[in-house]
């Protein structure tokens, strides 16, 4: 019986290292949840396919046994994950444990994700709830070297944070010059286009982002020659903090180096 | 007497540093300040919302009492910045002070936006005056930690201002040789596109900085091929000054951590 | 005899000096292997402009000259190279060794090349084999400094390989983020263009990479606004990947100083 | 006489040092050659304008005398420059290097130059040769920090030739591969635009620089995918060489300031 008990444990304890990354001795993910991304990231395509209608006409069935078994594998894994999550604090009563992570937030968000899964009535029209399955992703992304590169990545720009912002505030303010310029010009004349300065912002945002639609432009030549001046400012706009960017991560690389030659 | 003197000149000097960011003593902006931040901001917004006729008239009143209400803000700020300015250089004539301040070029901007805002008559059309309420903002922003990110911006781009101005001459004479050429090739066969430089211009600025409207585009082959030329130079236009900025950022940088090594 | 043997086998020498570029003795190209880029080069542009039936009637014959003459001349280097391939191993049999270099890789993406460059009917319409002859340059640019910058470029690339999969990893969120909230907001009065998903990531597609043909576009103020957020968004998109690209590049830069420093 | 003789050489040599900006002792320009630059710029705004027929119809006199006076100041300068080029080498003959002057490329060009402004019958279309009048500036941009900078530019541009030259390769075999995807997939659902391989390189183009006018765009299903990777790889065709210049102009700048810790 003991040695029944220490199977059992045994186990649990290796069902526990596959669903929880932080419990791996080994490097990368474990079949499982190689398994689960693979899964989560069908049933994403399979959300955003399923807003056609003329897929969903042709596939509904395929699209509605797709999600059954997506919920059934993701209740599985939470079955499992509960029933192993006494692994995570061995000391902590088992009872306790689970409750716990049951109405914990990440309890409670699978719970929600598998019911909005297998519930059709609820899965109608919920596209955004089932696109936020792919928050999952982040759960089992939270070791490796990604990690680290966000890391990396958000410590640069956080040490460029007001440069950045005085960036945006620059822009702005170009912005807001540039509509008003345009809804004197030529508010008149295309009142549709230009006639107030909300309207003047759409063409203002379009234009310094280098996007250019084409939906409007202006028409007169002191409108263009003032699009033109904001159509060089928003080169600006792009080269400011893309320089502010690649000095940032520069100076984070030269730093790490720093560090490695102080050990 | 004295006791209520002092306890006067106590309170004068507390609401002169809830006005000054200068004269405070501990870091960020006072309460008051950031009243006045949030009451600027909600004018500007509602200066550009106004411009749109179906708003203006949907929510007239409402405009016209959200006016009102900065109007008289912004007086009992100017009327309480006269009254303490005098905390300013204690030494002096408190009149002459407050006289000083009145026509200086802060005093006479403030009362500027005060009329613009309170006189109905005057704000009719004044959009720009309006806007440029947002002007005060640098007034409070003259401290911390965005001017001297303002700074050291500045200082870089300032540094580097022979290569960005040589950056601007190459991508003017790139604009006229692909302007002219266009001229030649599709003038006579879009003569309202191409028909003249001045025309063809304005398609060599929307495509050098690859906004692309689309209100403008060659549709010969020779005006093709001169067009993917001029396109590909765009490109550089853009990778020139980014690279240039990201060259002096990270530099500045470096100079900055030089100078922190050496004290 | 002998004597004739020797001079033989001097000119097979110097016929494979001039083919294989790894066994010149001197930098550059040899007038051999210039003259096959050049042949290769007007071999692509034939491809290239045949597909145009206007040309194509017009100049039919001139093309299958071109095409007959580049068939031949790659025959004959292939001959040529069958000849002289004994010449890099000098000691193994030359029959094995021909045998082996006409089943190799190389030989028998050669032999494909000049068979569908002679036989009419393959020709008809595989244009994409016929620019893989362009590959064939591949082999003749192993040597010299564009394969060493290559090597450069793609060492910073693969260094920061997790930060660029990541700017791609957040790039993609943010596709989803915009187009399912662009489908939310125009899909029911722009159904053709917002009425799914993957509909509306066509347009999330165009605006973040800030190409914007504008056949897709919001049309309320709501999907404006989004757009907009969208269109800032973008602008993080080409700085990140850029910003990281430049730090990557320096870096490159400085450690290969330090390792001359260090010689 | 010798007095006057003196006097007279006196006077002729700082003509020369007005005109000649390396014969000069101070910094900066002469206010000859800032008035020389001013007319330079008159004269091509005008040539720009001029091409406009409704300009050009309601200003012909004013165009007209513009050219004239431009044509006779030049006209003085190149009189005073032959006259004061016996200067430049005191001890050759005056005849001789007044020849030598008149018959040098500069001497040519701006004899053309002149006649081309003067001559009615020449100028009625030469733009491009009016417009060639911009080139002599670089004469005077000799000297300078502007040169400086074109030289410190150059220098960091041409130590990533082959980084650069490498990043136009892969650019150009991306587009060809674009292209001929978009050839084959929606050749013959748009043939006036996607209907050969140039016509798809037209789409191609516009597409990698990411100006996108939208005159050609695909419009099926699989057309849209493969233009969403052509897009993105647009956004690396443009962070690659902005990546390497910024990497180029920041290693400039640190060799700078290592060449002047060394002295």
């Amino acid at each position: 019986m003991a040695s029944s008990d220490h199977r059992f444990s045994d186990i649990r304890r290796s069902v526990y290292a596959e669903l929880e990354p932080t419990a791996r001795t080994r490097q990368g993910l474990s079949a499982t949840n190689k398994f689960l991304v693979l899964v989560t990231l069908i049933g994403a395509v399979t959300v955003v396919l399923e807003t056609e209608v003329t897929l969903q006409t042709a596939y509904a069935n395929l699209f509605r046994a797709i999600e059954v078994a997506i919920g059934l594998i993701f209740a599985i894994e939470f079955v499992l994950r509960v029933w192993t999550i006494i692994e995570a604090k061995p000391n902590a009563g088992s009872l306790v444990s689970r409750l716990k992570f049951i109405f914990s937030f990440d309890g409670m968000f699978d719970l929600l994700i598998i019911l909005s899964t297998l519930l059709p009535f609820v899965t109608a029209n919920l596209v955004l709830l089932r696109l936020f399955r792919l928050v999952r992703l982040l759960r089992i992304a939270k070791l490796g070297r990604l990690s680290k590169a966000f890391r990396s990545l958000s410590e640069a720009v956080h040490s460029r944070r007001y440069e950045l912002l005085l960036t945006l505030y620059l822009a702005i303010g170009l912005l807001l010059l540039g509509a008003t310029a345009l809804y004197w010009v030529e508010g008149a004349i295309q009142p549709d286009k230009f006639g107030s300065i909300p309207r003047s912002l759409w063409w203002a945002v379009i234009t310094m982002t280098t996007i250019g639609y084409g939906d409007v432009y202006p028409i007169t030549s002191v409108g263009k020659v003032i699009a033109s001046l904001v159509a060089v400012a928003g080169i600006g706009l792009i080269a400011m903090p893309t320089g502010i960017l690649a000095a940032a991560f520069s100076d984070a690389i030269q730093k790490h180096h720093g560090d490695e030659d102080l050990n």
